[in-house]
């Protein structure tokens, strides 16, 4: 679990606040070569740390340390980068301003350039929020980004998916009880509930239908939901949640000066070689909204994850999806640019 | 707003506990016939009561006053029959008895047989837990109903569904506070939670890229998550949603001595002329579900809602998901049985 930190001071967010002692949590696997085009960004998702990134990684797979320098960096919010639970007062917990994907990038874009020296990156991919990371690299830095492969997320947050992120946070908006801060019980009350109400979207109608909970060792449904949700979000900080999902609910690549709100334009921009992957049952990041993404730029090709794991096909849970990922990541580092 | 109130005394419920007082609040419309030929039922869905059921109704519509007798049951926990906030201790709020779909299609048979003296209904009908009404009633009397439509809702409630449910009493399971029944604000917060919850299941992806909420006045999406979703359960009794929210959770058509838990056999004893009708995009009463019933069923055709408008394509909101039903709710009761 050990990872690096770079301090990035006091950097001005998207929103004109001043968020004092930045600094990115990331990990690196294997080695940059001396011409460094061997960089691969790897951006993680909500409520996830570099660690669960990993399954994607290893010998013979795409995205292998033993010939790609791979840098996953920790989504701001994640209690590992800056977070409402790791900054002082006064921006700390409630307080800690709100920071989109186009900040997140912004930061991550002076690791790799900074610490790294880096001025291409052979790919950027992500799963979920890690894919929206990914669509604002290459709309933010179209010359720098070679190849995308964003999995299972989209450009921006469509409007339903805005609101699933509503539910989510709702029993957290509802229970005043946790921000007294000192009962964990009540805290960890309110995060089973998030549990509850994400356990409907993570997976599709399908998956709960063929028991596709048996395929990761829960015999029953309740053992799934109280030994795979229940637990899901235990340990969070719940301001550090509703930060990381004010950033999902405001994602736009083209929410900045460079695109002025012209999402088209934006996609339009993207000049890297891209493979789009929806999961065909994903309930929030549809495979309708990715194929309108993915029709609108100029060198992208649409390759849905037929599967009914619905939004966790791109989690590495099951070997069939992770491969078909993998494959298509193999493909698309093996083409020319 | 006026409806009928049917006493049925202590009642013992599936589960073998007795609900002592028991009622049956009702509304009927149109004229009973003498020869008892032309009795319609149409039961309730979850959060609703009989006035949220009478948009179906009307001079020149299948449900047509002027010519069926029909008879509109709340369901039991809803605040007007049977339910937690109007029963008295012992058996009152949290303590109120776990009462099944079952449990109500029992009770709605006393109410006519014995107060109308009907021994065949012309038409079982109902949206969302009034559709699982409809099956129920198919299922169980299966000499006495000579057709059923239901809408939206399945003769089960199926695993994701299940799930959903589970999602909906998150908010009211994490929050304490409102337990305490004094603190009217607290309760609101948790039901505009709840509110926040469904509001990604009740309409599709679609309906909210589209912006169908402009076709019930809703200029923004904040507008409609505050204007409609805020306040659908503004009002209620929490205590009256989680009764309702289990009676939904263990929907069964073959969960009672008769089937012994054979739900296919259950399906195969249906003799009514049935019309299934799925909403193509229904979040958690899913098409392929209904589908799944369908084809198990010996007189059953299915006939989906081809609609944006989710699970709600079946609450009357919009003008053709109206017609469609209303369409083949009079092709149904046009037909010989």
């Amino acid at each position: 679990m050990g990872y690096e930190v770079m301090e990035l001071g006091d950097v001005e967010l998207q929103s004109g606040a001043i968020l004092p002692g930045t600094f990115l949590a990331y990990k690196t696997y294997g080695t940059l070569r001396a011409d460094k085009s061997n960089a691969i960004l790897y951006p993680t998702a909500f409520g996830d740390t570099h660690v669960q990134n990993e399954w994607l990684l290893g010998e013979g797979k795409a995205l292998d340390p033993q010939h790609y320098f791979i840098i996953v960096p920790n989504l701001l919010g994640n209690g590992l980068s800056s977070s409402p639970s790791n900054t002082p007062a006064p921006w700390d917990r409630g307080n800690f301003p709100q920071v989109t994907i186009m900040d997140n990038v912004r930061l991550q874009h002076r690791l790799v350039t900074q610490r790294f020296g880096i001025s291409k990156l052979a790919l950027v991919t992500g799963w979920s929020f890690g894919a929206m990371q990914t669509f604002q690299w290459a709309a933010s830095y179209p010359d720098m980004v070679e190849r995308i492969a964003p999995f299972a997320g989209t450009a921006k947050t469509w409007p339903h998916t805005f609101v699933f992120f509503e539910g989510v946070k709702a029993p957290l908006e509802a229970d005043a009880g946790w921000r007294s801060g000192h009962d964990r019980q009540t805290v960890e009350k309110a995060l089973r509930a998030v549990g509850r109400v994400y356990a409907g979207w993570g997976f599709s109608q399908a998956f709960y239908r063929e028991e596709g909970y048996q395929q990761l060792g829960y015999d029953s449904l309740d053992a799934f939901l109280s030994g795979f949700w229940d637990r899901n979000f235990a340990g969070s900080d719940p301001y550090n949640l509703l930060s990381m999902l004010w950033t999902g609910q405001h994602a736009d690549i083209s929410a900045n000066p460079t695109y002025k709100g012209d999402f088209e334009q934006a996609l339009r921009s993207i000049k890297a070689r891209t493979v789009v992957m929806p999961a065909t049952t994903d309930l929030y990041f549809t495979p309708e909204d990715s194929a309108y993404e993915t029709l609108r730029m100029r060198n992208a090709a649409l390759r849905p994850i037929r599967s009914i794991w619905g939004h966790f096909a791109g989690r590495g849970l099951n070997p069939d999806d992770s491969r078909f990922i993998d494959d298509e990541l193999k493909r698309l580092l093996a083409s020319s640019v």
